[in-house]
């Protein structure tokens, strides 16, 4: 994940966002660095620079991508990201590994991945680890959208591995969300978490070549009828399904065109608007809670709730009582001021 | 919902809980308006009297049962509550109404509702409303259904109506989860919300009969091919899908036999054990996060929050500084005890 900006090279506010304006992506690289470090000095200075770059983002769209693990999630973002910036335009893409943490290093780090894509001049690609807190991650993420959008990327794409907590929160930031599945490879073995179907505004059936067209073909249509028994989502959207190969570029103008006409939808009817304003609410209260749990934990400690949690397995303690001993333990430690 | 049980007419923790295990209903009904209270010397008496009965609880079957305003959710309790009470067990029915607050009156208290199984000696009918806290609510739905198992319940339903939140925290406090829907009254406009689906355990179609049995025959293999493709549930059970009349009776007993199915297959891989244990944790934290939040709300009020959203909905300030500056109020009112 790369080193902490240290304090001797540490840029100020106001050039971090002179640098970001202009588009600059190693002044880029280094806030979004800023912006994951946990020291509070750094995070004075992120939320600053935040608070600066904020009425200039918001200009992008949004795109979440999931899928489960081994449906090609690097290869199709490297096709479309390739179509995407063939057609002039700047994209990001920020990929949420869940199972790595800052200390171990991720394994979406790997230079590896989507090496094409890395090499093409309007993209950029950082991995985001999310270490042990996911509340904290997903703010970090969040903000490293609005970075992205002040520098001038007209596509943000958020990519997570389908498999975790982080959808949900990942929904909560974007405006269009793409699930990626696989046809004939045992629909039911694909791993993807329940819920996650339903919050797609597009299904992408990936590897749709060779011997797999016919099948890819069936999956699409047996996903289009099981959405069809869904309520429809509040932005008045239907969701789509569409097959699509790396391989053979196939798919990718269409589903490109798709995020176009969601635009136009969600624009037209105030959805875009009004779901924008409730993420923000929802960021808002993400962060909150992040903050209040730092200042609860200064009060009882992950490792004290862990163990009531394990004698309440044990059936030392019922559920009401170790809850009622931590708030007292908790109350105990706090005076009000006057 | 009934008067508070006055200081006078209170009884100790030990006559509540000999009156709850002899299966007294009076005391029943008491224990239960006691666990909703809200002031704070009931809730000591009440904590005591869980602490005190959660050795005799846990012997029932809780059935979860959601479905949209419409589908017919009384009408096919009250049938299948004759049924399971046929076979000489005693039924306890828990209504969540999210509509209605303490102030207000339950709608669900409407006393025309499930008319023949409220007669009905074998079974109990309680309606909980939901009032403004819905981590409150929860977890005294779920004390009421320790309550119940104590005073000699053999099933517990818990019904809601599938379309707010409560729907999720209700999985969380019961063993099997069964959603209702109607065929060809167009799926999509049933409202239920989204995620729903995937949490049930069996999907029944109600109104099978006359004219409407070819729709839910259809309806039914519909939906037994979209469940086909979500990946099993942790229990490896699959869920199932049949179709139901109270006006004929007809599927009351396949549903029944699948709930006995459910259970033997659960207990038989542990799966009972584990989740059971798992929905202790999830009563402690969703109990530690209510207390926690009255705690913080001492230091800062609802009405706060609300119009620091309402400055974040108008761009007056960003989501950031608002929950930094709330955090600095907070802390700055808060001093460590030594």
């Amino acid at each position: 994940m790369g080193s902490k900006v240290e304090s001797s090279k540490r840029l100020s506010v106001v050039s971090l966002a002179e640098g970001l304006l202009a588009g600059n992506r190693v002044v880029l690289g280094q806030a979004i660095t800023l912006i994951e470090s946990n020291k509070k000095e750094d995070r004075a200075v992120a939320n600053q620079l935040i608070e600066k770059i904020l009425p200039f983002s918001g200009n992008a769209i949004r795109i979440g991508i999931t899928g489960a693990p081994g449906v090609g999630k690097s290869t199709f973002i490297e096709a479309f990201g390739k179509y995407i910036t063939a057609l002039g335009k700047k994209l990001a893409v920020l990929a949420i590994d869940p199972s790595s943490s800052k200390t171990k290093g991720s394994i979406l780090g790997d230079k590896t991945r989507m090496e094409n894509l890395a090499k093409n001049p309007r993209a950029f690609i950082r991995p985001t680890a999310a270490g042990p807190i996911l509340g904290g991650v997903a703010n970090h993420t969040k903000e490293t959208i609005l970075l992205c959008e002040a520098a001038g990327f007209d596509v943000i794409i958020v990519e997570t591995v389908g498999v975790g907590q982080s959808e949900t929160t990942v929904r909560q930031m974007v405006d269009f969300f793409l699930l990626l599945m696989l046809a004939g490879a045992g629909d039911k073995l694909q791993g993807i978490k329940k819920g996650i179907m339903e919050m797609a505004d597009a299904i992408v059936i990936t590897k749709a070549d060779n011997e797999n067209i016919t099948q890819a073909a069936r999956a699409k249509n047996e996903y289009q009828q099981a959405l069809h028994l869904f309520e429809p989502a509040t932005s008045g959207w239907m969701p789509t399904v569409l097959t699509s190969s790396a391989l053979t570029n196939t798919g990718l103008k269409e589903i490109w065109a798709i995020t176009e006409k969601y635009q136009e939808h969600v624009g037209a009817n105030g959805y875009m608007k009004s779901c924008r304003e409730e993420q923000d609410i929802a960021w808002f209260h993400s962060q909150l809670k992040w903050l209040i749990d730092q200042i609860v934990h200064n009060f009882i400690s992950k490792k004290e709730i862990e163990s009531f949690e394990n004698k309440i397995k044990e059936k030392l303690i019922s559920p009401i009582l170790a809850s009622e001993e931590i708030a007292e333990q908790i109350k105990n430690q706090i005076k009000i001021g006057s």
